[in-house]
């Protein structure tokens, strides 16, 4: 599998020889991205992160000058999990793991991050999903998305949909994911 | 002062006669903004979020389905606090208080929000700050506050440069802080 070819993946470890175990730990979809962005970040490409998951702070204790959370939990994101900016352009993403070979389930996205979707791509910004499906990654524009949702009574898009209305992001070395030059594609060049 | 015309910053408290005493808690830069930003996400003005402050989480627990921090503490953000989209911009701004009258220390903005800004620029983004100092709130664009740091050896920025380059945002009732009128008036119509 493509795997094999990411350099971050590789993790050493000392074995009892003292010699070095290179182990292939793998990436998730989120890591990947983030590979991405940081390599986006170094060339001068885009400035796209992930925002941090939102925390419920309870309980805060103080160790000197450092605030310790000693009660917490995570909340849910309002929005997409990724934005930033690529040629001027306002991009906003969300990436979405699915180990369903035939459909991928709506309640992966919730209704406000639909409706966040829907205000985005209305105000002129870059709006997709990027899904992991049957170890292929696709970029889904955001308005087909919108479209689907919004004419189904489904509580899932068929794989089908997917692959007619979203285009496959090829992994490479660097960036691990080039998903900007397939929104280069669809968004600046109009090729698809 | 200008607090008082705030509806959200009434605080019912009972007493002991069953009263109610409304008192005025103020409401601070970050509250204005997040407020400002609800009214224009309300108005379908504009998509801008504070981005969740970033958390080292350290222990995790399980109650049932739902995962507890018990141990994790507050990272830096290595970009801005607040980003979104308007009329198509991408915009990304950070907001600073500081009780100083005569000066905005430098050590307010990281190196990486500094290096983070300049990028946002080069990319063709709408960046800014907004100050909240002498009690007037003011916008401050990100091209003259890079400008400035890039060429001085100061360790604050003097009041007087704050008063020469930064625009004014006023404050209302709905939006609290409109600070999109300020940002229409600089990068959309070239009033200043």
């Amino acid at each position: 599998m493509v795997i094999t070819v990411f350099k971050n993946s590789l993790e050493r470890k000392d074995n009892n020889n003292n010699q070095f175990i290179y182990k292939n730990r793998g990436m998730d979809l989120e890591e990947l991205l983030n590979s991405s962005n940081d390599y986006y970040l170094d060339i001068d490409k885009a400035v796209i992160y992930k925002k941090p998951t939102p925390i419920g702070v309870v309980k805060v204790s103080y160790q000197g000058n450092h605030k310790i959370i000693n009660k917490g939990y995570f909340k849910e994101q309002s929005t997409l999990d990724y934005n930033g900016l690529y040629k001027g352009k306002y991009i906003d993403f969300e990436a979405k793991v699915t180990h369903n070979k035939t459909s991928f389930p709506l309640n992966n996205i919730h209704p406000h991050q639909i409706a966040h979707m829907k205000k985005v791509i209305k105000h002129g910004g870059i709006c997709f999903l990027v899904i992991m499906m049957n170890e292929i990654v696709y970029l889904l524009p955001g308005v087909n998305f919108v479209q689907y949702v919004e004419t189904t009574t489904r509580k899932s898009i068929p794989y089908e949909f997917i692959k007619n209305n979203a285009y496959e992001i090829k992994y490479g070395i660097n960036p691990v994911l080039d998903y900007l030059s397939v929104v280069e594609k669809i968004y600046f060049r109009g090729e698809f």
